[in-house]
């Protein structure tokens, strides 16, 4: 746990998605309305925020895994649930929830554990976005991708959308994806850029749950650092970023996971990485 | 028509390219100096530069669609007329001149209209940029990208290409394409990502019309809002974009498409946008 | 040789790595321990770093070629002289140490001369960002690139690393290549866009050789320009961007070069390039 906790305890039940952590610090965090195709709501958007937030104080957590129930991995905001309710909303309100969602998505980008997201029948609207916004995207041949907004009446830019996914994909695919809203199938997210792991349906939990374990099981403090620097540096200079990078490796070469290498490739053994 | 008008008239005869708008709001501009595979002039970059600044005040146009008469699309700035020319100007004139060409490319970025361009034969020099610079590139078998830029002299950073390329294809293919300015078929583009839609050349104009109109009878407010957040959000962070989408979408939940959108839902039927 | 010079005299011997200049203004460095497959020294690490500075301003080098002895391009730093010698380091020293090695990248994508990297076999740790800091990356079918930091227990985001790859091959490309520190393969690296030219490894020496060439022969100062602008535009707005690319052009078409095109295709014979 860590050191610098006030007075806020932790959350004890988390009622709008299921939880297991295994031994090895693997978060499974499953989306489980499966008969609304895992549509989100209010609730659940509000528990990815807080989740997420206290996941790095907690220490007993080192990989977040996050998949869907059922036929698919996310609908998005439900059609009635959500866009009914916000019809009736004052504009204060509208922004309270539009800057909720957008939380989300900053919390999985800013959060220092890696995020595997496994990705099978849809990802629409706000699901397509959770899949954007994780580190890792194991893709089976079943998923579907859809950056619907515009569908809907709104901006394809929601939830940092226009910001992310022309990072991933160039700006031409981006363009095409967010205006037009249509449903793209797994093998041309993959040309595009967006797929990390393309695997078949059936090999879709045990490929996702290894690369969630191996990133548990690695350097963990070496991991958050390329996670933080990789976000960062989108908005950097060359030079800025060079510097920041000399400053993380400098302060890395004192942890010992660094010198547990050396004594381990010396040793002729594999490295026991502490994560500090 | 916009009610922010202030004296200026609009202007009745476009004299250097060809217009048609049709009933759905599609206006069609055709490069129509087939004899030089359309090659730019100083007139032609001024009324693409005043057209674009006009259009948003107009009204009638909700997207617009660029071709080129003959065997290409654009064959660039022509040798004779613009750079013969630039030979005999001073340093303010040619910065005039070069300035002016980059306020095209501005001018399509910042245009809240979508922008459809459809490539066959040959687009160099300027005419690659101007299919840059629009938000889809659909793209016949036969066409050919040249920035061709170095080979007259020049550096390959013209009219924003140094900026746009390397977000739509990555660094790497646009050092490539900016510095050596060689000739790409369109199945090398499509591979780099510089392609929407890659279709056999006697498909182009019914796809690239059938897109445009597609674009004319969307979400209008939407759609400007997407193309205009996937410009700024290139040079912004992920926190203010993040609020940037967040403050879109709140305003875009009190359109009329937003509510039109759920009656059609509701109503199963297909929505009817007003573009506001 | 450049007027702006002062007192600082140029560096007779090079001793960490070896030298050829051929007639043609290509300087093609080897990197030269082909027993340890490249790898790097603090000392080869300083050379780099002092030869970039210095090349631009002896006036006789238009292209750098960049490659490896024997059975690979550079295996990054060696185990026992640099991750050994830095565990006995001080915080200020290993500061001074990383701000080094990126300097090195620094100097690649902000001196004016082109640079090739030809790679083959094994670019790995500091050898696979030296490779990504390259303007062109000629690549044989048996190179494999690891960005393996973390497999040291150190940041993914090394030497500009976490910078330039995202622009280079898209963000989750990126995470996947920095956060897991797997080789890949001359293939998979092409279709992620790390590749230039994809070449036989027979065809290896005379493709980098002749691209190299092709660039010293080119027009020096455009070439020049577009690198400094692809460079420096990745972190600025479009609108300054179009703007220095306005600048930029206005000087060129004041330039012997652009005048020597026009002249040249009136003449209809090739232009013979000066570099000014």
């Amino acid at each position: 746990m860590s050191p610098f906790r006030g007075s806020v305890p932790f959350t004890e039940e988390w009622r709008h998605f299921r939880l297991e952590r295994d031994e090895a610090g693997v978060l499974t965090v499953t989306l489980d309305r499966p008969d609304k195709l895992n549509a989100l709501t209010f609730e659940s958007y509000a528990d990815l925020r807080d989740l997420l937030a206290e996941l790095p104080q907690r220490g007993d957590t080192r990989a977040v895994l996050l998949r869907g129930e059922g036929r698919g991995f996310c609908s998005g905001g439900d059609v009635n649930e959500i866009i009914g309710a916000t019809l009736q909303m004052r504009p204060d309100q509208l922004l309270d929830f539009t800057r909720m969602t957008g939380q989300v998505v900053r919390a999985m980008r800013e959060c220092p554990i890696p995020i595997v997201a496994a990705i099978h029948g849809i990802a629409a609207g706000a699901g397509s976005v959770l899949a954007l916004a994780a580190d890792f995207r194991v893709v089976a041949r079943s998923a579907r991708f859809a950056f619907l907004f515009t569908k809907v009446g709104l901006a394809g830019a929601d939830m940092g959308a226009a910001y992310l996914l022309p990072r991933l994909v160039g700006l031409g695919h981006a363009t095409k994806l967010l205006m037009l809203g249509d449903t793209v199938d797994a093998v041309t997210a993959d040309r595009y850029g967006l797929v990390s792991e393309l695997v078949e349906d059936e090999e879709l939990d045990a490929t996702a749950g290894a690369l969630a374990r191996r990133l548990a099981e690695g350097p963990a403090f070496a991991l958050a650092q390329t996670k933080a620097l990789l976000t960062q540096e989108l908005d950097m200079s060359l030079a800025a970023s060079v510097e920041l990078e000399a400053m993380t490796q400098a302060l890395l070469m004192k942890s010992a996971d660094y010198a547990e290498f050396h004594a381990a490739f010396t040793g002729k053994r594999p490295p026991k990485w502490q994560g500090r």
